[in-house]
Parts: structure tokens; sequence; C-alpha cells
């Protein structure tokens, strides 16, 4: 049976939507899985006591310790060596537990999730990677943030990381692989894309050449390829979308009466117009592909519904070994070592 | 009385819109400044033909050829001399006009400006700059697409450009200034913003430190700075976004009929929601900072509506003297030189 470790404590209203979640999740699953929480106990406990989970495969794990926000993340280790992250990560890297899933400090996840479980042979860096639901369905855009300054052949594992992502999380056969620039044309980018788009050329994917900022929206790749620096702007870009458009339409009600009884009638089919779009929850999550394990990193407000999918996501990730297509992809050759 | 040299060839519709651009920026101004209109002579007097142009002060410059989409735009001054871009650039050098407004090949435009007006002296390098309507009013991010990769000291010149654009056009005293980067935390960026940010930190800018993806709509900051290919790429995926929206419309609509009567029902309170908003025509094209002169820069696709806006924008930058307060700002010190 698989085991996935929650970190109980990262979201904002931990441990609450994490345990509602977790629950959610087994019950969605028919309990065929097993859900470590973890955090401190007494805690747990009473939160896990306002539920009935009957027989669902739901443990508690205790750590005295909790990640912040204002904690270095580089140095958890170090400082919060009993925290539900650390904890949870030393279950995986023992393979106690098969996944890890948290909504906390996003830094500390990803440079802890590094040190622990280390990388995969032939991975140089880890990458987050950011589901974007777009006109013909979603695709994956990475790097989002694990890494600001790449060289080309970082964009590159970035893009087979991706493809094999897409493949077995969409379902999609060969994914298109699109590098973002700022003209379709091969000339057109930066020093590094344009680098980047030779290393691509030659590559066995089915890469589709450059696309631009709104290629990403309108699906045309499954996977799209850039610095952590721009993905990271282009990712916090879109999910500020939903408030603008919430601004404008309470801007437009303020008008007068008749627009006011509009807004009221817009606002529900509106919501679910955006609903499946730019709302994250639904994802529940990113993954951080390249380590040598399943770490899924959620926001710090996500919902309870946000925790059950990523939870849901982590064990598709470790049923369909992505890792291990990862490290047969990026297997060096014998002459290149 | 201000001339405005305007590039009739460049537009998907030319020179249909940029006449009728023409023709309402001049109402709407009360003929206070004369617009000539560059391109194929013949073309235009007849498309001029259709209007009842009475004592306006519209003009028509003859030039032969029109630079294409397909044109490499280093080489036009080479290969279209006689292009309306060439010869409304040429006006614009020897001061016969004074402002110049193209809806034609960008990077045509923009290595043309460059070369025929050269640069304010302090510029390293001109600039795109591209307004984004947000929660609270306007922005101007930039770059957005003039230089992919950028030293630190560029960024430094951008913000300084786009702070007296913003004291300007927006009426905004002491434009707050923040650095596009992927953290609030001084710590947060690539190596570039990080060597950036000391430079404005430095400064006597109206500096705030970074801002996130998230801040340009938020309202943050009335000037955004980030190199060329961050700034396309979020300016592209911007402009892709009401595309998605009409596309979930859509798709809400044809779900039943009921859905279809309410999609009916919100299309034009929704349009008039997202007018402002995220239609470029409104504002009407981008400036070209930095170069010798007024350059304003349209999408292929402009309407007239966009065509007067922007001629209406060449006209106030010129007046405002935006480069004098830019070649003031950027004035190199004695012991520099």
């Amino acid at each position: 049976m698989l085991r996935i470790a929650l970190d109980a404590m990262g979201g904002d209203n931990a441990p609450r939507n994490e345990i509602e979640g977790a629950i959610a999740a087994l019950r969605f699953a028919n309990n065929r899985f097993e859900v470590a929480v973890v955090g401190q106990e007494r805690l747990l406990k009473s939160e896990i006591s306002r539920h009935n989970i009957g027989s669902l495969n739901l443990t508690i794990v205790h750590a005295d310790d909790v990640v912040t926000m204002n904690d270095a993340p580089a140095a958890i280790l170090r400082t919060k060596p009993k925290s539900s992250i650390v904890r949870a990560l030393e279950l995986h890297s023992e393979r106690v537990v098969d996944a890890f899933v948290s909504g906390g400090n996003t830094g500390a996840v990803m440079a802890a999730s590094t040190l622990l479980l280390g990388r995969i042979p032939g991975v140089s860096r880890p990458t987050i990677g950011s589901n974007f639901p777009n006109e013909t369905g979603v695709c994956i855009v990475l790097d989002v943030g694990a890494s600001v300054d790449c060289k080309p052949h970082h964009l590159y594992e970035f893009a087979v990381m991706g493809s094999i992502y897409a493949a077995q999380i969409f379902n999609c056969e060969h994914p298109k692989v699109g590098l973002l620039s700022v003209g379709e044309e091969d000339a057109k980018g930066n020093e590094v894309s344009l680098a980047a788009l030779e290393l691509l050329r030659n590559s066995n994917l089915n890469f589709i050449g450059n696309v631009e900022g709104r290629d990403i929206l309108k699906g045309k790749a499954e996977v799209i390829v850039c610095d952590g620096f721009t993905g990271n702007i282009v990712l916090k870009f879109a999910e500020s979308v939903p408030s603008l458009l919430k601004k404008r339409i309470k801007d437009y009600a303020n008008q007068s009466l008749p627009k006011k009884i509009m807004a009221a009638l817009i606002s529900r089919p509106l919501k679910k117009i955006l609903g499946g779009d730019m709302d994250y929850q639904q994802h529940g999550g990113v993954p951080l592909l390249g380590v040598n394990g399943v770490t899924i990193i959620g926001h710090g407000r996500s919902t309870p519904l946000a925790f059950r999918n990523m939870i849901l996501r982590a064990e598709e990730m470790a049923l369909k070994k992505v890792n291990e297509r990862i490290a047969n992809a990026l297997r060096p050759s014998i002459k290149a070592t």
C-alpha cells in the first residue's frame, strides 16, 4: 500500500485544512493508500476528533517543531531539525513513505527536499512546474521559481522532465514542448534561450520551437520551458487576474442600481466560467521535479480541496513512476561521464 | 503648430485605420496640430476622399515603399530607404515634424528610430514601455521587448525614463518605482535584478523595492522595471487573457439553452468591465523611450481609435518635453565622462 506523508503544519489554516484534505482524499480514493499526517500530535488528534474517520488509513506522526514563512529556507535542516517538513522528508528519504505533500514555506520545502532526497542522477537542478489551464486544456510551465538564473542545459533538462510529467499526468502521448521567448522565429530570444533552442532542436523531444507569452493560454504546447525568474513572474501575474476582474465587477456594480443587479446576476456564471480556469485549488499544488522522491508543494492558503488534490497528485506521480522515467531519459551516456 | 508624422502603411488594415484615426485625432483636438500621413500618395488620396475632411490639418507625404512584417528590422534603412517608416523618421530627424507614430513592423520602427533619431545623451539603450491598467489605475512596465539581455545599469535607466514618463503622462508627482522580481525581499531575484536593486536603492527615484508578478495588476507601483525578455512575455500573456475568457464564455454558452441566454446577457456588461482593462486600443500604442525624438509604436491590428489615441499621446509627449527631462535626468556628471 502506497504511503503519503502530509506536512500538517504548513498552510495558513494548519492543521485544519490539511486534515480535512487528507480525509477527503482517503474517502475519494476508497482508502487505497495511507496518509501520514506529520505535526504536533495533540493538535492533530484534536483536529481529527472533529471528524468521524472510521477505518480511514490516517496515521499521525509527531513532529515537535513548525517551519514558518520567516525561516531561512536553506537552513531548516539545522535550525528546525524536528519540524514537520524535515520529519516527513526523513520518512520519505528512508522510503517509509512514497511521497510528500506540503502547503508550507516553499523555499524550505524545496531546499529540504533537495538535501534530504537528493537529485535524480542526470538532473543538475530540481524544478518547479506549474499547471496553466488554457484554451485547449492544460500545460505545464517550468521552471516557475526554483532556478532563477539558468544555463541552457538546465532549460533542456526542464523540457525533458516536463515532457515526462505531461505524458504521464496529462495522458498526452507526445507532448509538444515550446521554449518561452519573445518571438516565434529561431532568431528571437535572449542569450540563454537562444542557446537552449539549439539543444532542444537537437533533442528527441517533440519540440515545436519558440512560443510567446500569448501561447501559454492559447494552448500551443503541453510543456513550456523558461527560466525560473520569467516563469515565476508570469505565474504570479496569472494568479492575480481574477482579483482584478473581481475589482472591476465591483466598480461596475457600484455605478448604479441596474448595474448592481446585473453584476449580481453575472457573478455566479462568471465564477463557473473562471472556476476551472485560474483557480489554483482545482489543480492543487505543483510538483518539484528532479528530486529523488515525490514532493508536491501547495500554496499556504490551500483549501481542503487543494490538499485533497495534492495528495491524489502525489499518489499518481508515485504510481506512474515519473522519477524512474526522468532518470532513464537523463541518464548520462558512458562516453559523457 | 505641432506636427506629427503618421506611418499610414504600417497596420494590418493600412491605410484605412490610419486615415480614420488621423481624422478622428484632428477632430478631437480641434485641429490644434498637423498630421502628415506618410505612404503611397494615390492610395492615401483615395482613402481620404471617402471622408469629408474639410479644413483639417491633414497632409499627405508620399513614400513609394512599404515595410512588411517579413523585412529584417535592422536592414530597412538599406533595403527600404523609400518606405513610409524611413521617410517619416527622416522628417522627424530633420525636425520637420515633432513626433512619429506607426502600427508597422515593431522591430523596424525601433531600429530605424534609433538609427535616424539617435539616442538621448546618457541613454545606453532605448526601451519600450507598455501601459498596464490595474486595480488602482495604470502603470508603465518597461522594458517590454527592446532589450532582451540587460545589464543592471540598463534597468536603472529604464527606471529613470519610466519615472519621467509616469510623472508627465499619468500626472503622478512622485511615481513609485518597483523592480520586477520573484519575491519582495531584497535577497530575492536573479543576478541582474539583484545588482539593479543596489543601483535603484542608491538612486533618487521613489523606489519601493522588489515587486512580484501579482503586483503589476494590484497597482503597487506606477513604474515597473524589468528586462525586455520578461516584460515582453508578461505583456503578451496579459494580452491573451481576454481571448481565454471569450473562449470560456463560449464553452459555457454551448452547454445548454439557459446558459446560452445567460452568456448573451452577460456579454455586454462583461465587455464594459473588461473594456478599459485589457483592451490595448484604449491606450493606443507604446512609447519608445530614449531616442532623440518621439516615437509611438502600435499593434499591427490597431483600430482607428487606437491610432487616434497614439497621435494624441505623441502630441502629449512632445508638448510635455519628456525627452528633455530624460536628458536632464541622465546627463552624466563631469567627473563621470
